[in-house]
């Protein structure tokens, strides 16, 4: 009988595991093994599997059949390897428990050190180091962290017990404290946790050992990794690895320390060694950002030796991956020891320069250097930054701990954060230092600012993760986060009050300052221009004004996807020449209202359409309900009554008669073209009378007219007669050659079932996906609020549908349409302008099906130029 | 070179066509030849194809190329063998022109009679019929009919022109005008024409018959021949042929006549001949009820020989038909011909018993008698009746017209019944007489009564083709449209009284009667039981409460399909306990709430499980957005609240959380588990806990609990885990073994989409197509109402999509859905709740797709299961 394995050995040279079993090890596991293998110094351990972290989960939350052997076995080898006993009272081996998913996840699982200690082999510690201080430190650190991580006795309680013991000595800092003072606390810590948990602090290593992978594996869906993984595209069925290893010490004097460090600057992407340590201490006091930690640098001064060998190190780990490596390191008594390497992650500027650097360095070609840079992290290059010549005072500084500006108002905690920022705030989230219980402000916010912590603090690297703007550590101001304000000297300020960061340069500047636009130039054009070489997906942009178009151009765009044509209706030159459109009372009052609206339109569409001069501009005719045009507030009514000469009650007459219970499903799109045709006649002749003018003037212009909401061949057939009826007596007037298209979005579920009809009418479809997503699963998304939640948490939804494409549902209809449509005209044109067309991973599926372009927000075009070069490296090759 | 045939003779015993060619040549013109070929005495003619009438739509109102030559080939045959000629001053040959479309629609269309007469071919008519009043009357009715008809002057200007004339001499009837005011007539008609049209009226015979074969083409479009075929479910593009055909003339004197006849009774079936006639009329005389004709045993009377040449073509129609005819005739000058014949229209009562006759009869089979019966008519025979013992004061008497008994409040025009039933009114439509205008309004009423016109009246033809109680010709009553009122004697019954009708007895009631349930006995039952020997699909009713249950069983229900839980919620004794639900603050305040409903929902779950003892009950759990239940009303709001012991102001911030923008697209269905699993917690419990005491009693329970909207796998499996948690806890605690199901609603297209993974956790699916209407539309069917008319009218939609199931694009969703569904789940049980379950052509589609069963309305079970039974009957044998 065959056992599944589950447990992968690395240690003394040897590894079973390697780089290549990420999936299977995680990355820390399979980079312990790989490095193991590579010769680096690595304390040695095992790793157990995610397999068996997803088995015990299907599995009621026991451990799959066969793995307490393994684990047994293992353990047993490692005491062979290491020459010492777990749980010996002479010579205890110890052992560090931490989780490792595919993908990092920083701060968000569970860890134990110091695993295998007790009354009894403490002594053997003692013994050992000959540092009784040292092991009861380390002691008192396991059951603390145990008790919190394993047992669930709130951290504040067992650390109220530390503050006690101070306020009794009359000390401030826990290196005050002596061996004694935390052998004491180890029997409180103990007490505590049989009051708080009912039951005796298990005394028995193996017993600490297995408590402590049990907790790893639960932590992979505690609320804070669900929410990360949430925001982080991590798909909740592929579980964490557990690596057990032997415990090194970073806490035994001053000729021990721990840190970590990027090869390459994670801000700039810099080609400098980079990175912080701090001597005598563990691990988790640098993150922890407690004590600031010391530059890099500062290890070559005091420990050259040790320096050289970890910059050899770091230079064979980049060499051997071709990527910017983050390590994490520990001397302990002057032995280096690697406990970490993987991919380091990086600001999306940081990721640009390094693929390119890297492109020229000779060690990836164009093709990996266009797969090294997230997509949709490129966002933040997107955003607008500081003008460089703009004059300000600084408030405070800080770390530059992620780059680019952000203007918001001041808020204190994750809550508010979410709160204002739901009502449509912009936000910038301040805290003394932030935790993981803050991601979902952090998320929100528009950029963050700390007092403490270093640049690989908590808030630094989670910022730079999420391309956000961000000042750590800015050690002048002092954050009352009871109070909601912060005080630099005697300048106060307050929640709500405006400020500007400056994540680039490390600047808190008070009030809100203009920010510039983002260029692509340098490096990120480069990248740009491989892309665009690469690519087979067009890539439009939705545009309804001359500015976003030319912000669009300027980004690449080759072409506008969507032209919506209401928020021109709205703007106030007009809102009341529409509204008397609606108010009017037969066709020809109608046609009245519209004739005044002609001019004004038309001027619109000269505008865009100069703007985007050579390239097509696909315009949709009028969506939105008639209804969605008039006044709601009674105090509005009588206003607009008054304006528009009409009694009140008329005015709420014709409101209440265009109320409707569902608008999404109401009276809108091209039904409206068909109940009043007057309506698109007039769009359309403002369209072609401004590409026939602009043709005079010898723009080149390439009008295609969308219609809205099709659902029918017969709506198609009917307005497409109208449509070109009354473009070309337009052309034949201006006495002009001029071609354009006419097509339709595909949004009703029924427009996709019947593609081959519509198809038979239509020269080109348009997908727009958001209300197709809609209408697919039936969630209003002004509604949807109530539950997506909900959905999100119970894992019924992986990603919320309306940022990325629900590729098994919507999707399906999406690929009938395009196969239908593609059936019946085979030069059908085929592009999706519903937001997904800036998603990265749906753009990879509008690929796949075979679209000929998406079209997104100006912002996101270069996301989508990188999105399309990486789906078509994703496509196998014939 | 071949050229397309688009006219067909018949005549002299000969005829091209014949009654299969019904789709080419229409009811009429096939069913001409078929006569003519049988040897039975047709005035010769030729009919024009609905080809060419498909043709003249396609090519803009142009005759397709050839037509006009063949017309002219055909009119020159009809000269020879009649040897006249049109147009001819000595031997004139008159033509009348009939639409004829593939099935009847009695009054809709546009017919000429008279045809070829002009100021010199009269003379030659004067001469040929010795009869200068018959001659001039002819022609000034084909100058009225044509300038009506054709050429659109207002028939009540022309008929204003006849009552000056009256006045004028102080006579009363057209019969007292002479041929001298005739002559006069037609001159005043014609300039009257020439007035409003600008134009001379046609002399030349060639054109007055391309003009009304035009017109005729043209009446297929006329918007009452657009509303009957949308009542009717006669698509638009069938188009209509044109019979052109030598007049015979019933109005020559007291030797010539016109009469319709029915071989058997058409309102009750009997087989009896059954018809009116007039003497001295032509046949528009006889239909449009302005004299009341003679009953045919009276032509027995006074033309012997006539009446049993009619009795020998009668029984040889039938005998060849195999069918109950409906037959036109005129007798010229002693001579009998037949104008038409065709499957008469007959109240469901009569298609039922004819059906079943003609099979005891011999003369048809039991699958041909189930093919006979309409099955959508049959829900004429499923509403209430007068009970036969009540005791009753007649106010009037008139003719039983069509069958039933109706309850309404009294209307006097068409328009005023649509908006009185828009409103939810049940209205009585009463008129002198009705007319092919009134269509809309006949389709509302309940009931209509006339108090002119006989059995054969538009009023009764049309009311028994609806299935809709009629009493028409009650002459003692005097209806005054004008002052909406109606007196017999000194009783006045007004606008907005109520009435009652009994259709099958002809009698006007005073007030409201009590109505009795239908049964299904003779014929009807025997019918049935043949359907039910035939279907292969299952026929299950949607019943909330042990009524409609036991009304459904009774007529062959098997099962419930759907029983809707909301309901109940918001009965009066519990709606109270429902809001303190919603109101309540925490789970706890829920669960406590919820509490008090369980026995309640328990109570109804037994009443309804029991009447279904040995049948299957699918309820279906909490469907609704949660603001259904909270009042809207400001007084209601405060009285509730009250009620309730909360603040106002907390009733009003709870109402606004809830309110939604798409309710539709909303917090709502599986949702609502999904976020407040204590919901649905409870009623499995009440559900299981009614099935286990119903079955201790020894009731045969089978309950089906029923997750709505669901749109993943997921939520099926989070929700069949607590459904089969709850379930089983309350099983185990009766002692007793319980077999439930648990399934799903397919109603959001996603859900049709991934049957296959949803199949996985479902043991049944029942489509909601009422839903996965609105969805794959995107139609809001609370608000389509503004745009659904124009969408009717313009052939967009065929048909109301919500009346009959849009086969080509929700159908698609459906057959996928139970595809992919059975593909995961090969036992999967499949049905369909929607209205549509009780639509025949739906219904048809349903069995196509391989569905278990459908599920209607308790008043439909017999309709479904006739259809059920047609759809058999159509399937292929292999």
């Amino acid at each position: 009988m065959s056992t599944k394995k589950y447990v992968y050995f690395f240690g003394g040279g040897k590894a079973e595991g390697s780089a290549e079993m990420r999936n299977l090890l995680g990355g820390k596991g399979a980079n312990l093994a790989e490095m193991t293998s590579m010769e680096i110094p690595v304390p040695p351990g095992f790793t157990i599997s995610t397999e068996a972290c997803i088995e015990f989960y299907e599995n009621e939350q026991q451990w799959p059949k066969g793995l307490d052997n393994e684990v047994k076995a293992h353990l047993a080898h490692l005491e062979e390897v290491m020459g010492a006993k777990f749980g010996d009272v002479e010579n205890p081996l110890l052992l560090s428990v931490r989780s490792g998913a595919r993908v990092s996840m920083p701060g968000m699982m569970d860890t134990v050190l110091n695993l295998g200690l007790n009354d009894q082999t403490v002594k053997g510690l003692i013994e050992k180091s000959g540092n009784e201080r040292f092991a009861y430190d380390s002691y008192r650190r396991f059951v603390q962290m145990y008790g919190d991580v394993v047992l669930g006795v709130d951290h504040h309680n067992l650390e109220a017990l530390i503050q006690e013991t101070k306020d009794r000595k009359g000390v401030k800092l826990d290196m005050d404290l002596e061996a004694s003072d935390w052998k004491e606390l180890v029997g409180k810590f103990k007490a505590m946790i049989k009051e708080k948990t009912g039951k005796d602090f298990p005394e028995d290593p193996l017993e600490q050992l297995y408590g402590s992978i049990n907790a790893v594996f639960a932590s992979w869906n505690n609320p804070r990794a669900i929410k990360y993984r949430e925001i982080n595209d991590i798909p909740g069925h592929w579980g964490t690895a557990v690596n057990v290893q032997v415990m090194v010490f970073g806490n035994m004097g001053d000729d021990s320390g721990t840190g970590v460090a990027f090869t390459r600057d994670p801000a700039t992407g810099e080609n400098v060694f980079y990175g912080e340590f701090l001597m005598n201490a563990q691990g988790e006091d640098v993150v922890a950002g407690i004590r600031t930690p010391q530059p890099i640098a500062e290890l070559k001064r005091i420990k050259p030796e040790i320096y050289d060998e970890l910059e050899a190190i770091y230079k064979k780990l980049e060499d051997h991956y071709r990527d910017m490596q983050d390590i994490e390191f520990t001397i302990q008594e002057d032995v280096l020891y690697m406990l970490q390497t993987r991919g380091g992650k990086r600001t999306a500027t940081a990721a640009v320069k390094i693929a390119v650097d890297m492109v020229d360095e000779g060690l990836i070609d164009k093709e990996t250097a266009l797969q090294r840079v997230d997509a949709a992290q490129l966002d933040q290059l997107l955003h607008p930054m500081l003008d460089a010549d703009a004059e300000y005072d600084v408030l405070a500084k800080g770390l530059p701990a992620s780059p680019g500006a952000a203007v918001g108002r001041v808020v204190f905690n994750a809550s508010d954060a979410e709160v204002w920022s739901g009502r449509g705030e912009k936000v910038i989230l301040v805290r003394t230092e932030t935790s993981p219980e803050d991601i979902g402000g952090m998320n929100v916010a528009q950029g963050i600012l700390t007092s403490r912590g270093g640049m690989t603090s908590h808030a630094a690297v989670v910022a730079r993760g999420m391309g956000k703007c961000c000042v750590a550590g800015a050690g002048d101001i002092r954050v009352s986060e009871a109070e909601k304000c912060f005080r630099v000297g005697d300048v106060t300020v307050k929640e709500g009050d405006w400020i500007t960061l400056n994540g680039t340069a490390g600047e808190v500047i008070v009030g809100k300052m203009e920010l510039v636009e983002p260029k692509l130039a340098g490096e990120f054009g480069r990248l740009m221009e491989w892309a665009d070489e690469v690519r087979k997906l067009g890539i439009r942009t939705n545009a309804d004004t001359p500015h976003d178009a030319k912000v669009a151009r300027d980004f690449g765009a080759e072409g506008i996807g969507l032209c919506r044509t209401e928020h021109m209706f709205f703007a106030e030159d007009r809102i009341n020449i529409v509204r008397q459109m609606i108010l009017a009372e037969d066709v020809e009052g109608r046609r009245k209202a519209l004739a005044k609206l002609l001019p004004i339109q038309k001027a619109d569409f000269k505008g865009i359409l100069r703007e985007m001069n050579g390239l097509p501009v696909t315009i949709r005719l009028l969506d939105p309900p008639l209804h969605e045009f008039l006044p709601r507030e009674a105090h509005t009514i009588a206003e607009v009554a008054k304006e528009l000469g009409v009694t009140e009650d008329k005015l709420r007459a014709k409101i209440d008669s265009l109320e409707e219970f569902n608008p999404m499903l109401g009276h809108r799109g091209c039904r409206l073209g068909i109940t009043s045709p007057e309506i698109y006649e007039m769009q359309v002749q403002a369209i072609i009378e401004a590409a026939c003018e602009l043709a005079k003037e010898g723009v080149k212009v390439l009008p295609e007219i969308m219609i809205p909401l099709t659902g029918t061949k017969k709506e198609m057939s009917i307005l497409k007669k109208l449509t070109v009826e009354t473009a070309d007596k337009v052309i034949e007037k201006a006495g002009i050659k001029l071609n354009y298209l006419v097509g339709t979005m595909i949004e009703v579920p029924r427009a996709a079932l019947v593609a081959d009809k519509i198809a038979e009418e239509a020269q080109f479809f348009s997908f727009g996906t958001n209300d197709m997503t809609q209408m697919t699963y039936g969630f209003s998304r002004d509604d949807a609020g109530t539950f997506l939640g909900a959905y999100l948490d119970q894992g019924i939804l992986e990603k919320d549908p309306f940022q990325s494409l629900d590729q098994k549902g919507v999707g399906q209809l999406v690929e009938i349409g395009v196969k239908k449509g593609r059936s019946a005209n085979a030069d059908l044109k085929v592009g999706i302008c519903g937001e997904h067309g800036g998603d990265p991973s749906s753009i990879d599926f509008f690929h796949r099906v075979g679209m000929n372009y998406v079209s997104c927000s100006p912002y996101r075009v270069p996301v989508a130029r990188l999105a399309a070069a990486q789906a078509q490296l994703r496509t196998p090759r014939s």
